[in-house]
């Protein structure tokens, strides 16, 4: 006893700095830090009435415009462009077909023309017919070598820190992070564990059929042209339920491609939150909502309105967009 | 320094017995409790030439015949016997029509006429047009009421003591353990994290295609009666690099089913571990394997002979089948 009295002044310097620290120190006081912070507090002390084992302790969250940004277009898709002119050699027809040919020119009008089957041309010509790994490899020699057209920074460098603050806090208090977004699953995996610290294991996204294949006696698994899933609106929560199995008790979004995940979480007993990142800052992201292409947020901002769900306001409530920034007030208070 | 000194004898023989402990006390001593324990030293100690960071360690086990008993029948198709007995009443035109007929009158010989388009017809009665949740409801109150024909005990514990322990053994040493079986994925979550310590985001099983609904303002997720993925053979790797998104360093299954996924393991990088158990015990529990047609076991038993794969024989490795028995020898010795 008198060795443990003794060593109690030193417990407590070591404890109290851990206690003080802010986890969301990108986040401005205001609405959303504070209601992330009452939620993981309400749910994670015992003897709370929100209290929530830690196994059940499932947070996803959308990825583009909700952990990194999405404009001027999906970061996927620019990495599809980039992927026709680097197997444009291979492919002498693509410079007399379309939409290969509007890529390769840079025909921004017949690009448009094409429209969505002209994507998932380019889609299906970028992400299918090679194996799992070597389309991992592939965006992974993307992500080294591309920038992003406004900041001159690679595209995982593009991500939010406010919300990798929150995903280190909720992991801290023992939730189980996941990505539950459209882009093509293993496009993501190529970099979320790095960047996210999210393990390949909780990246959930679209997916095409693959088949087990023995290549010249060696095993790979293939890529077919057929989608398996479209993880977006309605096949969030169907993929949470296939691959989870467990109703999450946190959901973060930003488009009405997560309307449904949201409605999803927020349907379950006990306490929860639900939240949407507002794309309100023009000068150090975007701003765009209801009219927008990309990231459309209509129905679900109304919804989170209703229901008194959290919605971020990125200009006012993100002291910092990027980890590359500096850390600086926002403009608006 | 004092006190921490006065402090060690204490210590010591905390951890001793810890050390000392047999991590699975019903395996005989024999190769394949060996090739398990060599296997796990050689992947954990840290500087072995084999070692495996712990997010890696991904193992991944067959659940019928592999963790728990597949005779007289797969425990799943009981339970849909037994629902569509439950379901009856609701059903009139049944009494009427094969193969739900056949099944309501114990008629063997027409349900074997019915083949396997007659399972399916069941199967799609039994586990589809309800939400994912009715389906585990079900499931659970079978499991509860449900009585093995030879055992007359309850069908989740009809497990194999032995494999829990290296259920458990692997958990210990920070593997993530994974089932990836044939058998539904819900059906399967209605028990695992209960009987085997996975939860439900570590089972990996076949599934039907679902739809995300609003029920009366109630989201619901509804089984459709179109097959997503049927998890055997070739669709184990294939699912498995679809919701892991990693290879596995050790796989263990009992049926020619599980080829696929011991081939897809066995030809990564490093040390990894490949297993069978051979059901060689007709007294204690079943004996078959090349002319079974449940868990036949042919092809992949030549490939784990000819690749020194392990290969479990139950009658004499394992000293005990199920947790309800009492720990004894295996009979031949």
């Amino acid at each position: 006893m008198t060795s443990l009295r003794s060593a109690l002044p030193l417990l407590l310097l070591l404890t109290l700095p851990a206690l003080a620290a802010d986890p969301l120190p990108s986040w401005n006081e205001g609405p959303s830090k504070q209601q992330i912070i009452d939620f993981v507090q309400a749910v994670t002390v015992e003897g709370s009435k929100d209290y929530v084992k830690p196994a059940e302790r499932i947070a996803v969250f959308d990825n583009d415009g909700t952990l990194w940004t999405e404009q001027p277009a999906y970061f996927e898709v620019l990495f599809a462009f980039d992927e026709v002119k680097r197997l444009a050699p291979q492919h002498p027809e693509w410079k007399t077909t379309q939409p290969f040919q509007a890529v390769l020119e840079g025909d921004h009008q017949a690009l448009a023309a094409a429209g969505m089957q002209g994507l998932l041309k380019i889609i299906g010509a970028t992400h299918t017919g090679i194996s799992t790994q070597a389309f991992i490899d592939n965006a992974r020699h993307w992500l080294k070598q591309a920038r992003h057209p406004k900041t001159g920074k690679p595209f995982d460098q593009m991500i939010y820190q406010p919300m990798l603050e929150m995903l280190d806090y909720l992991r801290s208090q023992q939730f189980k992070t996941y990505i539950v977004s459209g882009g093509d699953t293993a496009f993501m995996r190529a970099f979320a564990e790095e960047v996210y610290g999210i393990p390949p294991e909780q990246v959930i996204g679209s997916n095409f059929v693959t088949q087990f294949q023995l290549n010249g006696g060696q095993p790979q698994v293939l890529r077919t042209a057929k989608l398996a899933h479209n993880d977006d609106g309605p096949g969030k929560p169907e993929s949470i339920d296939a691959v989870i199995g467990r109703r999450p008790i946190l959901a973060f979004g930003n488009s009405d491609g997560d309307l449904q995940m949201l409605q999803w979480t927020a349907a379950g007993s006990g306490k929860r939150l639900m939240g949407l990142v507002h794309h309100t800052d023009a000068k150090r992201e975007w701003a765009y909502d209801r009219n927008s292409q990309v990231g459309r947020l209509d129905k679900a901002l109304d919804l989170a309105k209703a229901n008194g769900w959290t919605v971020v306001d990125m200009a006012r409530e993100w002291r910092r967009i990027y980890p590359f920034e500096p850390a600086v007030q926002a403009q608006v208070q």
